[in-house]
Parts: structure tokens; sequence; C-alpha cells
């Protein structure tokens, strides 16, 4: 017997939910894109996607995802041949590495493996033997989506100021933008990309690049080609250079509204906080069930995990069933392995807990995993969704 | 700080949630009425909807709300000045029957009070008294959406026989179709009104009355107007006799997706019985708020509840509280008190389960209410959302 | 060869084309019903009906189509046995005739055929006769849908007045409402019916009774039941009455948005006017058409022609093909024959210009029709369609 | 007065009007994007746009707009420093060309005005100077939709196997595809671009590379980066690969339903019919408004025109006249100059007639222009819109 026929609970990190307002925006008709309304709405996002990132820099909207403006950030600033120096703790750094070497950049990688974040020590030691300031860039992503863990982006920045180098700090914000506190201008970001599907509340289809006046004087000496070209997107002559191009209509008028809820109506700092108490709320609930022994956090300090997703890693083959019983017996559908090896697909699940959510949205999730729990056999400490629901009241997390 | 930047989740007991496929198959140009696909969709609609009702009768579709088919069941089947006995069970009953003191009928009611169901053994001896056989109905709702109590159909037929009294049977289902069970044929129901609303899931604005052989008898005896006769929309010559005029055309397009999911998917036997599972987590769910002597249910055996709602006592103005908490702080409505004194308004909430419902909505309206109850400081016991959960696994509820 | 791949265009006199922003309105989930927005959204709607209606009266709403408001009407002011005189011109106001009869209304009919409106001195002579006032109220409908006659109804209202008779002047605007001219209070109409799906804009579903102090008093003879009864819905002591039971959510969200078009953008006057400029386009086709003696339209004088239906009337069977034509060639849905002589189904054809209509809109419908005519072969005057796009750029009709 | 209050007709050259049923399919939640239906909705796209452009070759899709995929089949193709030839007609070939110059190719054009097609005989003469075989690619739009002009792409073709050069035949149909016919196999075309939002009636944000074994060759000797590299979109391990990253999961949504109407059930060849004649129906009514003097088409020769736009030219600022009357006064919105020397933006407007298009679109939208003609006093030919229609019947265009 399934108890599923109602509304499936999307609980993925990402694409997140998409409010019902966003999408009745973009259930209109196509636009005129020389002339009207479109004009004056695509002008009034960029201020609005400033503020979520904190930043009086730029930004350049891309009709593309996160891969995407992963390239848009490298060509405008790295020329093929220079190094940048990769910080990985996941999986998503290195794919970002990996997009420059597809284009014979020199990525060089510090792993840090799939548990821990990027340790400012171990940045600055290395930037301080690279006396001929050959490392052009330093990437990290501020929340690794796989892994869940959470990188210190003051810390960092602070490494490479002690080193003295004069690397440009590019950040991927893509999982975490307007969900974990980021502060570009303060936290001495050069570039960061991100995208709209996770925070931003938008279909998969934009993407994000933010950058500096550092990052400006680097794109003096790159050739990015026409499409990734930040300068066209940024101080275009006519419209149309705006996205190199026909504009993506669509996701403009979705884009807009999104921005009118999180800017407008609950405020950056508000969603921020919002989303620091959902998720205390799931680590509450994952500690309690952990208590038996069957399930943990990847990421072990609460400190060092992203408000935007979390992973749990189980038993063997555990997370599978977990997965499994939820989407087909109950209608949620939680997040896959990712990142980890293969033959461990199904002893890690995701819980995404990011963009578009409130209470009963997240309850229902991890009532449903508890649920899912029980069913299978599991064995897990009690009191997991009441811990959850203590959290949620504004009482301290156990 | 308000957490309630997600999805709002309604949990009153009707409307209910619209799935997104009924709204998305409303979303369209207005048809023809006088020829194509229309009226093939609208044909298909009656023995769905029979199915539903387990009934080889008929069934006329109106235009209209609850209180409109309650009308017209009466108006059909019974004239000014005759009498029907009502079997007041909370609040829609008694309502029912001043629909038709409305328009003369002689109105007798047995008031059973707001916290227990109709008592069979009284309707069989109100009966037995009756030698003229003046009562000509006996009005009675499933499910009172109010007090959450659910009459025994199958008992109160039963005591109709034994009395050997001629009366036709009309049960409201408005709040209870496609919830709870029910067999108009097998139980002997000559009259059944129902809603969209509710179990059916479709926006307010179409209401049914399904009748038998015998209450079409009466008919012949009755001059019910135009609007609300059942004859010419269940016999027409010409399709727009179907709804007395006009047809409705976008509720059409609604009701028929949403027996589509009803009927041909999850099967209305199935449908009850995830509702019977989601209900039992409901109270599992009671039963240990309640231990701690501050709420609850308002009616005390399982067995008399329906499954679609589930009326809440609480202290002196918590209800209140509950309910602004949920909805201001959370993003979760609750049901208001009805049918009790109206200084009792803010002692009684009720939580909706009905129709468009899946673990992970119904236990996030637990979880909600749980941490209402933490947040407000409002002392109840231990262990209600994993009682909730457990049930939703498949365990033995409490 | 099919040319049918485009957005089927729907010309036929009601439903009428739902404006993209009225669907987008009633695509939302549903609200509560016993608080918050949708309250105030609900009260917000009669003052802007009543600017339609151009009366200060009042204006109860029903969950209902035009015959259900057309029982309402009468069920609230004249009682069975009571005599109603009705003006008929075509098809409709017989029917709502009909609808008197079937609860015992004693209805005389004059008959004015379908191809005229109707005369002022025989009402005057009627009222005459009718030395003991048994004639509790005139009937009429201001734009019959079938013969696409209009009515004079501040002619008719004179006419009374000069027989200086009492009966209640009760005008059916179904099909007019916001099309035609219309003022209730100057042009003292006692009782005006009108639906929402026609000038309105609005998914059939709600329909509405405007009344004058003159209708109060009447109500207080008459008894309508509780349905119908406009007292509880014009003068409630709780919002649930206003709809004698569970509200239309969805339909008056659409509303909302329609009347936002037509009385907060457009406004009232303008609609009439544009109404009456792309009405005056299709009779400039239609003679045109007419010239070569195969069309005609059924309303010989322009100034007895509704601004929102035309009926024509063609050689035996052309009208049928012509329907066709449009229909499955090319998307273009055409009204059929109402109120005809049953062998004449396929000898009369309607193109309704009602409500959501600009220039693209018309001129496609004959652009259409005129593609019809050479396609089939049916002999016509030329410059049709010019001739009406010569009226849409403002210059006389011809 | 303002007639403008019906639904607005856009009949610019893309984006083109988005069906009513793509909309639908895109107002959905996000979906899983690790499993779950999207996996065998996306691979079910892929043979049907190839059986949109008449290959059994390769079809690589992009998250991005036109320029997007100029780009991709470049840097998939052609190095820096290599060189390619233009043949430009208007406007999108030499901003094709554009493209490649911005990423160091050398981009040679032969220019043909923007008035005329790419004459064969040049290309074939230019190859044969080209004994050193420099020259990569040949780039070409099949209609450019600024000047509305139509290349004949298999004369094209010819020229080069004449010329026995090994260039790639590279052709651009975003304007065209699913309007003009195109056999990309039998002509011969090695590479070919798209967008979705012209013929394929897909909300702007997709764009695709077709290409052939020839094609494929060439990528060996590339290196385009990753985001724009075809060979994982088409060659995949893993399903996100085929989007470099996030899938566009709404876009797909849209796209799908787009291929349903096109592909499964207008069929490619009768929507080429279908545009073919609705553009002679174009032409008839701009030959007559043209025999006063006043407009001209700017292609002189129909053969040469493209099916989707038709570049219309006037006198001294009429054009901008006329868009203003159509968009303000009627809700008709027509394409800008686009390629003409800015003092011309006036002189020149385009009505695009591609998609989802039927005769009461298409003859609206003359009938409406006509209106505007007259309402402005601009002398024009009579009888434009009867032409027009007259070719809808099937008659002869004359």
């Amino acid at each position: 017997m399934s108890l599923n026929f109602g509304r499936d609970l999307l609980a993925i990190p990402g694409p997140s939910i998409i409010p019902d307002r966003v999408l009745a925006a973009m259930h209109k008709p196509s636009p005129n894109i020389y002339g009207g309304p479109l004009i004056d709405l695509t002008i009034s996002l960029y201020p609005d996607l400033k503020t979520v990132a904190r930043t009086s820099g730029e930004v350049a909207i891309y009709i593309s995802n996160g891969h995407g403006v992963w390239e848009a950030a490298l060509r405008n600033t790295v020329n093929p041949e220079e190094k940048v120096l990769v910080l990985a703790t996941g999986f998503f750094a290195e794919r970002w590495g990996g997009v420059g070497k597809s284009f014979g950049i020199d990525v060089e990688i510090i792993d840090f493996g799939a548990r821990r974040d990027a340790a400012p020590q171990q940045l600055e030691d290395r930037l301080r033997q690279d006396k001929a300031g050959q490392i052009k860039a330093v990437l990290v992503v501020q929340a690794d989506t796989a892994s869940s863990v959470k990188n210190d982006i003051p810390a960092l920045r602070e490494a490479i100021d002690r080193a003295g180098h004069d690397a440009m700090f590019m950040v991927d914000c893509i999982a975490s933008l307007a969900c974990d506190q980021f502060e570009m201008d303060k936290w001495g970001a050069d570039v960061m990309v991100a995208g709209c599907q996770k925070g931003l509340m938008t279909p998969a289809g934009l993407a994000f690049v933010f950058f500096n006046d550092k990052a400006k004087e680097a794109r003096k000496h790159t050739n990015p080609g026409m499409y990734w070209d930040w300068v066209s997107r940024t101080e275009p002559e006519v419209y149309y250079q705006r996205f190199c191009g026909t504009a993506p209509t669509h996701h403009l008028f979705g884009l807009r509204e999104a921005l009118d809820i999180l800017v407008h109506e609950e405020g950056v700092e508000a969603a921020w906080q919002r989303h620091e108490r959902l998720a205390a709320a799931v680590w509450a609930a994952l500690d309690r069930w952990s208590s038996a022994g069957n399930l943990e956090p990847n990421i072990a300090a609460p400190s060092n995990r992203t408000v935007a997703v979390t992973t749990v890693n189980t038993k063997k083959g555990d997370a599978g069933r977990i997965r499994d019983w939820c989407e087909h017996q109950a209608g949620l559908t939680l997040g896959i392995a990712l990142g980890f090896p293969l033959e461990e697909a199904n002893d890690h699940f995701r819980i995404g807990h990011m963009g578009h959510l409130n209470p009963p949205m997240l309850l229902g999730a991890l009532g449903t995993i508890d649920a899912a729990l029980k069913a299978l056999g599991i064995d897990h400490g009690e009191g997991a969704v009441e811990a959850a629901s203590s959290v949620v009241a504004g009482h301290k997390s156990v």
C-alpha cells in the first residue's frame, strides 16, 4: 500500500522547490525583446542580485548552468597554461578545476577529502611557496553540495592575505547563495559564481558571475570569446548584449519574482537566519537518529556544515533503501550520493534544505525519513523529529 | 523571526489542497459548449462519480456548493409542510435541516450534541412512534466537519429497517466522500449529497446529488423548480440541461483530472485506506500530546471519528494561539472552531487530513503543531510526531 | 491540408475568451475560507460589480449560471401563481419565463419573434389593460444571444411609466453586461441578472442578481428558500452567508482580476465604446459579404443589434459548412444557431464579439470567415475585411 | 481611444508565440535530476530533433541562445587562426562570423548586401581560388531574420561540390527550422545550428548544434573547452554530461510538448506547407499594399524569401508609425528594423509568421496592419487582406 497520493516533496540539494509564484510568473506569453517592459524588468535584476551577493561589484547573467559560469569565470580571468589552485573538499571544486583543465589551464589541487573543510594554513603554506606568483587564482566552493561541507571563506581570504599573495580568490556559491551567509565584498572574494536553481528558487537555466575591480583588471589580459565575455554583458551598448543574443525571457520573469520574495519580502539576512534555524533542526534530528550507531552526518562539526544540504552516511545499502521507501511509499525525494566511490552509492543520502522552505516542509521531510527508518527496521535513536520541532520552536538545538 | 517562507500548507477541513495537476487542467482557454470535446469529457464524469459513491443510481451535478445540494436534495424529494427528521451531531445536519425549514419543511431534530455519534436506537424508537408515516426522510451527515464525529451509516440504516419505516435515508457525505468508506447502495442510502472541494480535490463550485429509484419515485410528487430539478440534469434531451444552462467549463476540466487521480490511478478503496492510515497517525500524535492533560480529541472513540478531519479541544485560548503561531511563524493553516459556543472560539482547532495528502504533508502539519506547542509553552506529552511516523511506517497505532 | 496549428480562436457568444491574467489568477492553491485575504478580496468585488451595472443598489453573487439567477431573481420577487409578462425576442426571455413557470408562476408572453426588438407600444398597451395590477413584473433581455437583437431598455421603461403600471422591470444582461451600454439606475431597471462568463471575462460558474429598493420591498412578500435568498447574501452576519456556504474560491480570484482589467484599467465606458467600434467593424464586413445575396444579418437595423454578438443567416446549409471549415481548417470556432427551428440548424451562425477582444482577434475572425467563403465557393461581396479594418481605423462605418 | 483590450498578438520574428500547452507543460514543480522520468523525457528529445532537422547525425542540446551555439559550432570544428568564409546576406551570418573572430578565427566575408541571397557562383569562384584549402568552413544562414532573405542551401552545397573544396558547410537555421524546408543530410550540411524559440515554439533558453561525421572528424583537431564540447553531450557516460551540469528542467518539459505538437501531431512536412501557405498569404497582402508605392517587400523575389518572416520597407518613418499604432491601439507587436543603418530604424518593419500560427492569427495581424495604414493615412493598394484570405482559402496567390 502506497501513501504517495499527495503533493510530492523534493528535498534534493537543487534544483530546489520553485515557489508557485515563480512558476506563475513564467506562465506568460513571449514578450517583445526589442522594447517594452522586458527591458526594465531585466535592468531591475542587477541591483537585487548584488544585494544578495553583498557586493557593489558587477554581475553578468548567463543563459547556462553552473558549469557554464565556472567556465565563464575562468575564461575571463585566467589564460590557458596559467595556473590555478583548487581547494578540493568533496566534488565540485575539483570539477571546476576540470573545466579549467579542459581549455588548457594548469590546475593544481589540494585535496582535503570529502569530510572536512579546506584548511587555511595549508593554503597559506602553498601560496608562500609560490614566490614567482604563478598561481593566478584560488578556487573554492563555499558549500560542497556533495559532501555538505562549508568552507570558511573569510579564513581562507585571510590565509591569502597573510601569505601576501596576489592570486584572485574565486568562490563558488552555487549551492549556498542566499542560504549560507556570504559577504562578497567584506570577505574579499574577487569572483563569485552562482546559479538560479537553488537558493534563488528559479528553474535551472540561468547562472551568474559576480566580479570586482581586480577581476576586471585580469580580464584585460584574457580572451574569453564572445559568449562568455562578461564585458559586453555588463557594459552593453544595446540590450541584447546583456545575454549575448536572445534574452532568456521566461527565466527573467521567474527570477524577478524570486528576487521579489527574497530581497524585497523576506530580506537576505532573514533568509540566512531561516536557513540556519531549519538546518539546525535537521541536525538535531540527525543527532538523535545517529545515537543508535547506524547513521551519521558526513561532516562532524556543525560549524563546518552548510545550511543548504546535509549529507548522511548509513550502513551498507541503507541509504538506498531509505530513498526508495521515501520516494515510492511517501512522495519524498531525497538526494543521492554524489562524490563518493561508486560502490558506496547506496550508503549516503542527502537532505536538501535550501530555498523555498518552511517548517511544514522541513518537518514533513524529517518525519517521513523517521517513518522510513521505522518501516525498514533500521535502528535509530528516538525523539528525532521532536528534537527538530524543538529547534523550529526556537529552543536551543541539542 | 518568521520561518514562513516556503509553500503554505493548508490543513483545514475543506477546501482541501488542490493537486497541481487539477489546477493545471483548469488553466485552459474557454471551450466551445455546444460541441467538441467538452461533451465527451462531461459524460465521462458520471460513471466515475458513481464509482466513488459506490452506487448504480443517478448523479446530478450542480453548479453550487454544499448548501445548494442540501436544498436540491430536499426540493426533489420532500414537499413544504412535510416532515423530515434530522439527526444532529455537531453542526451540519442541523444546518441542512435549516435549509429545509427555509422553504417550509417541518424539521424535527434529535440532537446528539457535538461529541458523540447518532444513536441508532433513538432513531429506531422515534420512527416506531411515527405510525402515520409522517416522517418523509431521515437526514444525517456521515462526517460532521465541525465536531469530526463519524456517524455509523449502516447501523442507522438498520435502525430504519428494524422500525419498518418507509422514510428516505438521506446522507450528507460532503466532508467524507472519498475519505471515509461509504457504500451508497450496499448501505441503503436513498439520497447522498457531496461537494467537489474536499475528498474530490477540486476548487469549490460543484456539488452533487446521488439518488436511487426510491428517491426518483419521491420526485414524482414534488416540484423543485427548474434549477434544482434533477430530472433534466440526469435525463437531458440536450447537453445544456445537464447544468440547467451554461456548463461550468473549467470546473469540469478540473474534476475530470481529479477523478483520473482518484478513480483511475489510486482507486477509491486505496484512498479510503490511505485516509485511515493517515488519520490513525494524527490520532497517535494526539494521544501522546493529550497525555499531559492540555489537549484532547473532541470525539473520544477512534471508531467514531471521521478519517477526514480531527477536532482538538484545548485549554482556554490555547487553540487560538496554536493556530496563530502555525500560520504566521510557520505557514501552516489549521481549521477554526465551528459549531461550538462563540466564547469557545479559541478553545478548539481542527486538523484537516482529507484528499490530496501524503506523509510529508501530514507529518509536516503534525511536526509544526508540535513546534507550536513547544514555542508556546503548552505542556504536552512527548513522542507525538514519532508515534505518527510509526503509524505511517505501517506499525500498529498505539 | 489543415492550417489549424496555432492558438484556437473562440468567437462564440459566451463563454468568451478568458484573459490569460484571469486564468493565471485562478491557478492558485486553495485559500483559507474562514479568515485571511479572501475575505477582503470578496468584499472588494461588490462596489466594482455595481460600477459595471451603474447602480447604487445591491448585488448578490451566486455560485450558479444564468439559469440560476433567473430563478433567484424570480424567487425573491414573485410568488407562485402571480403573473409576469415576458417580452420574447428570440430565445432567452422565453426561457426565463420557463424557469418561472417551473415553480408555478403565471407567465404571459408577448412574442416579437426572432428578428426584431420588443415594441414599447405593445408593452404599454398590455400594461394599460392590466387594471388590476396582476402583472408583477416585466421580463426582458437586453441582448438576446440567439437572435442578437438588442432591446431598447429606456424605451421599455418609459412604456411602463407611461402606462402608470407598478410592475417591476427585470432585465437580463447576461449577454450584454460590460458590452452594450446599460444604466441600471438611470434607466430604471429594478432587477438585473448577469453572469461572469461573457463581458465579465471569467470562466462560467458565477452569476449575479442586482436589485433596488423596490425589489427589496417585493422580497418581503416572498420565500425564495435559503440558497436563492438574496437577503443573507447581501446583509450577511458572517462571511459564508455571502455564498450560502462554501465560497467559490477560485472564481473569486478570477473575477477580481477581470474586474481589475474592466473597471480599473480600461473603464466601463471605454469598454462599451470598444465594443461599439468592433461590432461596427463586424457589421461593415457583413454588409459587404451580404451584397451578393447569400448572407444577411438576422437583425436588419444596426441600432437594434447588440454589440456583443451578431447572428448571420445564410442559404441552406452554408452556415454549417462555414463553421466546420473555420473550426477544422483554421482554428476558429463560431457560434451555432440557437432559437431557430431545428431544420435551420445549419442556416445560421453567430459571431461572438464580447469581452476580451481587440483588433487582431476580431479581424482574424473576420478574415477567416472570408477565407471560408472563398474556400467553399459561397459567393460574397468583396472588400469585407477591409471595410472592417476601416472601421477599426476609426473611419466611419459604411 | 485604444482598442487594445484583448489578447496581445506577437508577430515578431522570434521569440514566437508559445503554445498554451507548452507553457502549461513548464508550469511544474522541479523534478529530480538524478533519476526518474526526466531522464527518459530527455532521451526522447533527440530522435525528434533529428526528425525536424532531417538528419541521422548527432544533436547536442545547449543551455544557451543562438549566439551560444554559433560559438559552440565553431569551437568544435575550427581552431583559432584558421579561416572561415561567411556568406553575408543581411545581419546574422556576419554576426556569426563575429563570434568566430572573438576567439581568433580568421573570418573572411563575402557580402551580398541585405536584399538578395548568396550567389552560388561567387562561392564557387572563391573556393576555387583557395587551392591551399585554407578555408575550413563556409558559414551561411538559411533565413536571415533581419532581411528575410532565404538562401538556397542546396545550390550553395552544389557550388562547394563543384569547386571540389573540402570546407565544412555550416548552416544557421535558427530562424527557419521547422518553417522553411530544410534537409540536413540530403542537402549536405555538415553542421547546423538552431534555437528553440522560433519554429520550435519553446521559450528562449535552449539551442542546438546538429553535426555529421565530417564535423565529428574536425572535432578531433579542436579543443572547444568543456561547456561547448559536443562530445560529452552526445556520448555521455552519465546523464548530467548531456548538459555539462544541471539539466534545464523546465525547458525540457516545454520542448517535449512542442515536439509532440510539431513532430507527432502536425508532422514536419505539414508544418513546412502550412508556413508556405501562410507566408504566401502575407505576400499576397503585401503585393496589394505595395501597389500604391509606399511599401515594398525587402526581398523582391518570393522564391528568395523565407516563409518565417517578411521584412517590409516603407517611406521615411512610416514603419515606426505603423508599429506604434499596431502596438498601442490594437495590441499587435511587429518586429523592428534590424541590420539596416540606424537612421532607417523607422523605415522597415518585420512581420513574424513562424511557429504556432493559424489563419485567425495571421489574418488578424494583416487586418490590423491594414487598419494602421488606414488610420495613419498611408496610401496603399486595396484588397490586401482579402488577397491573403484567398490564399488561405487555398486559391493560388496572386
